[in-house]
């Protein structure tokens, strides 16, 4: 039991949200998931389980659910989003009212991984611009190499809870701490989100490589330029530098680009061996968020004149009919020159 | 055909010196294999294989091979050093005499990855230290992430060529590149070995993490903060934190620390399923760089004061026979503070 028993929502139902409230409810706390669908709350409520997105594992028994956002948050202390990120801006639209009928000021925390497409906000961005700071008691976001999967069963898992309010940060840490789940604070938020979002998309250009039969020795070249490019848009967005060498940006970077848990990786992996993108993601069954990523990142870098040829070719692929093989290929086809011009 | 057509020597019948030299002889070049034991020379002469180590692997039959190390280098541009880190001192000074007699300057190129153990020196101070500049035009240090038997079917690899002598770098690129082999030169030498070298531990790690039954998320965290470190001791070296981001630091640490293909990982990973050392080594059948780079990088950060725990738990399990679980697991266990702090 934790020294401390906090009430707690948790917005969203997939594979991430249900393993993090499953974690906080073994904690001690008293947590509640909201889930968009009657049906799947039901499930988490009566069968303990959420087959779809983890099939056969078991979840605490004291973890509930309800569809209803009202009752999902009534009281919370941390409300935690891990809805996708095209949703984000929608739900918080919806809690906002509740927060001001109740007048309570929740730790807000996000667990989503996206860029907005249209604005190109990052999640804590969405959630300030919805919720005024009056409402909320912090924005915290939490982000590291953290696959639901291997988190369900205990791996040793670490985190960076970032947040410019160090305090809020510093609670989430130790709302979520325990023998296996281990939180580091950050106060970079533009270096965490932009790594969490953009390492999707080099995620699908490894995926890509791997479906187009290349080794490990290409996909790491394609992982470290990767890296280069998203630090470079991440630098020119406010982020530090030093952000994109930590958790949240190589460590997440290295645990979705080189394995078949990632959704992204899987997706590029599919497009590699010619599968159309629509029939992919209908196949997925789950949100892919990388494919929106791209589209952000690529307008983003080019309004701002960051150079991303990893992220143009994915774009150029997923949204213009680029021919996979030619167009990833090319990519690490250049001519000689030094290292850190590339 | 390459427009240069240079006479190369490769000192080294390992898999990475086999499938250079077979890269370099496709290339166009007049390449000769210097093997240090005779049965190795005739099969790569008239078998046009190395089974041990490239196990169905046809080399191209203009590559040629001699245990006689006069023969391998005479009238050389190029001398390739692709010998265990422990034997290039050994055979620099039998180069040295043969490069006096001769009047013959090459340029020396080294493909090994490890430091001294007793000097500390890395690859590129042994050869400087035992062949003076007047005997040769230039040393230059390849590397990136590699495995052998990728580059062996044309997997696109890419790696930095590193000099203080930009000219002999370039020199180096031209000669070596092809289409699916591409050299990026850099001029931070000591960056480029202090990565190649240190990122043997840190797989070490990873590898004993998998054995221990450890999954995506503990593995990448270790890799990380693996990274963190081996920057750490790097920089007290003199190196640039930037070549840390590039192909041989963060590239080459991802591909040896995530891959079956590594010896280092496979060495680790034998260690977490409770194998004793001794037999690993005597199973491998070939050297594994990072035991002998975790002592001398063990001792290197206790001189300079730097702080290396991963480093430290491998040593500790390799030459102090700690528990494994309890030392590699304890790393990962630590309490919570800000991230980069640790």
């Amino acid at each position: 039991m934790n020294i401390l028993s906090e009430k707690i929502a948790v917005l969203g139902a997939g594979s991430w949200g249900t393993v993090l409230a499953n974690l906080l409810t073994d904690n001690g706390h008293d947590v509640t998931v909201w889930a968009y669908l009657d049906k799947d709350a039901h499930e988490l409520n009566d069968q303990h389980t959420n087959e779809h997105y983890l099939p056969g594992f078991k979840l605490n028994e004291r973890l509930k659910a309800t569809s209803n956002l009202k009752d999902a948050t009534d009281g919370a202390n941390l409300i935690l989003f891990v809805v996708p990120t095209n949703v984000v801006r929608g739900v918080a639209e919806q809690l906002l009212p509740l927060l001001k009928e109740s007048g309570n000021k929740p730790v807000l925390v996000s667990a989503a991984k996206g860029l907005e497409v249209g604005t190109y906000d990052r999640i804590s961005e969405i959630l300030a611009s919805v919720i005024p700071a009056e409402n909320h008691s912090g924005i915290v976001v939490i982000s590291g190499p953290s696959h639901a999967e291997d988190t369900s069963t205990k791996d040793i898992t670490t985190l960076t809870a970032a947040s410019t309010n160090l305090e809020a940060a510093q609670y989430v840490q130790k709302v979520f701490m325990n023998s296996y789940f281990r939180l580091y604070t950050n106060q970079d938020v533009v270096g965490v989100e932009m790594g969490a979002a953009l390492k999707n998309v080099i995620a699908i250009g490894a995926g890509a490589l791997h479906g187009l039969g290349y080794g490990d020795n290409t996909k790491a070249a394609l992982i470290t330029r990767g890296l280069a490019e998203i630090t470079r848009l991440g630098v020119t967005m406010g982020a530090d530098p030093l952000t994109f060498s930590g958790l949240s940006g190589v460590g997440d970077l290295i645990v979705t680009a080189t394995s078949v848990h990632s959704r992204n990786w899987r997706c590029g992996n599919a497009l590699g061996h010619g599968e159309a993108l629509q029939d992919i993601l209908d196949n997925m069954g789950q949100v892919v968020e990388g494919v929106s990523t791209a589209k952000v990142a690529h307008e983003l870098a080019q309004k701002k004149g960051v150079e991303m040829p990893i992220t143009d070719a994915i774009y150029g692929v997923l949204y213009e009919n680029k021919p996979i093989r030619e167009t990833i290929v090319s990519l690490m086809e250049r001519d000689s020159k030094p290292e850190f011009d590339y």
